[in-house]
């Protein structure tokens, strides 16, 4: 392809809508245009890009035996209702887009598959004999996000390779996400590109296990808590670890049990608590007050405990809360701090924020017109875990010091709602240290188990002659999330450094003077041998100034520069190795013996 | 692929839901599923079929020196409003799903792409040097149709292959809708489609020439009207042809002019008042009452003339609406016939339906509460050739008769409004007829001129350096339609015969007895020597009768059979070519030497 007919448009300024290095990049280097908020154009070097990726993770699904297929994009309301995520997709979170058609029927906008091809499977799959099934498709997908941001990285349509797997038991679906989990380390590696897999919550898809692919980036949205020996990595949301020790209150020094009061003026945050009374964060009981809302209408006070020194951990305490309360009252749409406002609308009486202690009677909940009346009670086993403790004792202005758990009021279960923190010990090696870092969330893979195919009555018969519902499983690859991810694992100040085997083309030929016979003769010249031996190759054609074109190829991020110069009259040309800046002068005639080996490596995922 | 991992289900029986023999066989062969009204699950099968028509596109595309780029499908709905065409594709005919997000923003979901692309190309277009460039895309497009049926034919979701191209001026738009033209009968006659071009009305999208691409097939939507020289052809929505020639009125028998009232009791039709005085129905001025209703709230009576003879053609009468009006009162969104129920709302007086006459006076629509007060008189020009006629007197049960235009009112521009008809004289050569054939429209392109790139202020300095807009043309393949309509026109008693280029497979190896060693080995040794060679083949291993397997084998339509059977022993197979049902037994050994040929004949698009 020639430059001059590419529609190249490259921008010498970072555009003022992006904020990191990879989305600045795509759009200064013309492989992106924004259309509106989350909304991109692919240009066609961004096209190409995603064909590559695409062309690998097909070639690696199929290898595994999995069926390619593609569903619709509008999913009829019915379905989802059926699998009770319709009111927390469009109400609750609000993530999927919906609509009504002009016969009033409502349908969403395809986020993720899990309901369509469930009830396509439930249709198919009617014997033991048929299974396993592995189905995929690569499209796109839509998310109504709250900030649309990054680029391609939080947009409100990418591109996704969704599978989903069917078992006729557990221990094939095992099997499958084993393999997933191979097939997506060799999709990763032959992009490029270095990950890591991490244990993941699984959130609103629901199942047992389940793990993500993290490309490495510091620009990366999510945290990952790694142990130095590599043997456990998780997303923070996930991630467990051990506490630190507490200290320990001082024995005897107040009657143990239902607490000394002590007078605290002002000290309502337990920073000030400690500084006031030379107490240490450990020896605090943090006491939350939420209300959690639900898609039946429920809403549901929460009275949540925490050791002062730990931080909740949002995702667990929707999992925690969800696996008490969606039975009854359907699923969880929103969890948000009580407010003083919203109580006194409420009806309720003053509520002493600041002051709060575990042992809050749920008679303060008498007078709620709306609300439930007695508070869901949940502590961390950090809290659970105090002998003694400082805590609010519900009046303004006052805490009780020495306070215990059976004495004061009875001790809820202890879970793990506490959010794991760089430094924490590991569980799985009380010696090793939990370290941070960021990633890019670029797969996940989900055991699904049979959440789905009961709700949607998917079931086959199995080798007894007797029904049941499938097992599932259900894999993603953020297809377009990844292409712009290796731009934020590689890049450099010139710009974009694409791994060979998914760069737009793999060599670009740059004419350096237009005007001079020999170069633009030898230039055409290597460029038709180039594309006669299969090579995807640019020919940089236009009628700018050498400095130019060099700076543009550095900036979309060819492999492989093929410079045509002042040499060219003595059959000499330039090498140049964009991610190494390695340059090599050699005879024109030398040149594909000297290049094709290294595009065969690179098209291989591998180093050149 | 083996056929038992493959998850065929096939039918025995037609689905009810099924009208059209392919969207019978679509069903019946495990291709598609129908998810919900007009939305259908492409399986493994069909998908294959979707890439092998989706690579040919491409390759035809690209030849061209078209980029292939990925528009969103969600579009703003201010570009839409800014062409002019928010109001008509929602409100009007309603065809564009539309949504608001979670800020309260309209999106619409993409049926085509004329406003996002010209949005795109006033962005990166600037300049006369960077022309002419076409893009295109391959993707899902979405239209809340009326009465989604036929499967794939006309679909609320289907893949299209829409492309725009941008010119520096209108010479240069024709020779890419030339290239376009050309290099659309490629792509078909590699798909293996028997294809006609014809005429075709631009309709909502707009332009000057438009030409669409029919699949012959009986079960075709469309009526294509085609002269026997070969040298018209058009679809009936735009044909043009010369209408018989009336029959004069008895000269001298009726004063000329004014005519002379004839009492007509309860003859309403033409046809019962030829019937009672012996007219012709050439004699007779047909006159029709509709209403018009505009984006802006503009309601318009018209009160069109036609000969008695001819019927009104909708598009074009809606052609001359829009052409008078749009440019005052915003896209026309309907015209229906005015009813005596709408106009006694609307507080006019009775209407003397069955007995309306051209000179029917403004003066009715005078106490109008939201009509406009003056009709808008249209006439075909073979109703405004006419020297003297019969037509309603405006009082029941009357007609006048010998009325002639200029005397009994003004004559109205002649227009083309009638619908050409098999059997019409043609208008390049009256010596030929048209005949009517039915298709089915898989391909449409169109100049488009200006209409788009004006709306949406995309411009580009010139040669001289003034700024002006881009000329632009559009092009469209149905690529779903295209894979169902190769069906209807390719088929038989027995199933599907895919043209080989655009199979799902291309070979399918029947093992007849799996219990026979011999035969399972044979078939096992033929399908890897046929996937060594790069052959798309398929091996029915599954524990189901031979009887089954051929059944199902000429159902799915895979081009050629290779059954492994008795003969196996003696190291002998039979082929068989599944369009013509040709056997021949030959040496196993010999398979490869027969069967490759052919085989690349047919991925030529070539007859084997």
């Amino acid at each position: 392809m020639r430059v001059s007919r590419l529609m190249l448009v490259t921008l010498r300024d970072d555009p003022a809508e992006a904020e990191i290095p990879s989305h600045k990049l795509l759009l200064r280097a013309g492989y992106i245009r924004r259309m509106g908020p989350g909304l991109y154009a692919y240009l066609p070097l961004m096209w190409r890009v995603l064909q590559k990726v695409s062309k690998v993770v097909r070639e690696e699904m199929d290898a595994t035996g999995a069926l390619e297929t593609l569903l619709p994009q509008l999913h009829p309301a019915e379905l989802w209702q059926r699998s009770g995520r319709w009111a927390g997709y469009t109400a609750g979170e609000g993530i999927m887009f919906h609509l009504q058609d002009r016969q009033g029927r409502s349908l969403g906008l395809g986020p993720t598959h899990e309901e369509v091809v469930t009830e396509l499977a439930g249709d198919l799959l009617r014997s033991y004999r048929q299974l396993p099934v592995n189905l995929y498709q690569i499209q796109t997908k839509f998310r109504d996000e709250i900030r649309p941001r990054f680029g391609l990285m939080r947009g409100r349509e990418f591109i996704m390779k969704d599978a989903y797997s069917f078992h006729a038991d557990e221990e094939c679906l095992r099997q499958s996400y084993a393999e997933m989990d191979r097939a997506y380390r060799r999709i990763f590696a032959r992009c490029g590109l270095r990950t890591v897999a991490v244990e993941a919550d699984s959130g609103a898809i629901g199942g047992s296990a389940s793990q993500e692919f993290m490309v490495t980036a510091e620009a990366g949205e999510d945290l990952i808590l790694a142990s130095g020996d590599g043997r456990y990595a998780a997303n923070q949301e996930r991630a467990i670890s051990l506490a630190a020790e507490a200290v320990a209150l001082p024995q005897g020094r107040w009657p143990a049990g239902l607490g000394e009061a002590l007078a605290t003026p002002g000290q309502s945050s337990i920073d000030g608590l400690c500084k006031a009374h030379g107490f240490d964060s450990s020896q605090i009981l943090k006491v939350l007050l939420l209300l959690a809302r639900f898609e039946d209408g429920h809403q549901q006070p929460l009275l949540v405990s925490l050791r002062g020194d730990q931080q909740l951990n949002d995702v667990k305490l929707a999992n925690a809360v969800s696996a008490r309360c969606s039975a009854a009252h359907g699923a969880l749409l929103e969890i948000a701090p009580l407010s003083a406002e919203a109580s006194s609308k409420e009806g309720l009486g003053p509520i002493p924020f600041g002051y709060l202690g575990p042992q809050l009677e749920d008679g303060l909940l008498d007078g709620a017109r709306t609300w439930a009346r007695t508070f869901l009670r949940l502590a961390d086993s950090s809290a659970t875990g105090l002998e003694a403790f400082v805590c609010g004792a519900n009046r303004i202005d006052t805490h009780l010091v020495g306070a215990a758990w059976g004495s004061l009021c009875p001790s809820p279960e202890g879970l793990d709602l506490r959010a794991a923190q760089p430094g924490d010990r590991c569980q799985h090696d009380p010696s090793q240290r939990l370290e941070a870092s960021r990633g890019i969330e670029v797969g996940h893979i989900f055991q699904l188990g049979r959440k789905y195919s009961e709700a949607l009555g998917a079931r086959f018969t199995n080798g007894t002659g007797a029904e049941e519902a499938l097992w599932m499983g259900c894999y993603g690859i953020g297809v377009s999330r990844l292409a712009q991810a290796a731009v934020e694992q590689l890049h450099d100040g010139k710009g974009i450094c694409w791994p060979p085997s998914i760069a737009p083309y793999e060599v670009i030929v740059v004419v350096a003077n237009g005007a001079e016979a020999s170069q633009r003769e030898l230039g055409e010249l290597l460029y038709s041998q180039l594309q006669a031996s299969g090579v995807e190759v640019l020919l940089d054609d236009r009628d700018e100034r050498a400095g130019v074109k060099f700076k543009d190829a550095d900036l979309i991020g060819i492999p492989w520069r093929v410079v045509v110069g002042r040499a060219a009259a003595a059959g000499l040309v330039e090498l140049v190795e964009r991610c190494s800046g390695h340059q090599q002068e050699l005879a024109a005639t030398a040149l594909m013996e000297t290049l094709l080996p290294s595009l065969e490596r690179g098209r291989q995922g591998l180093a050149p």
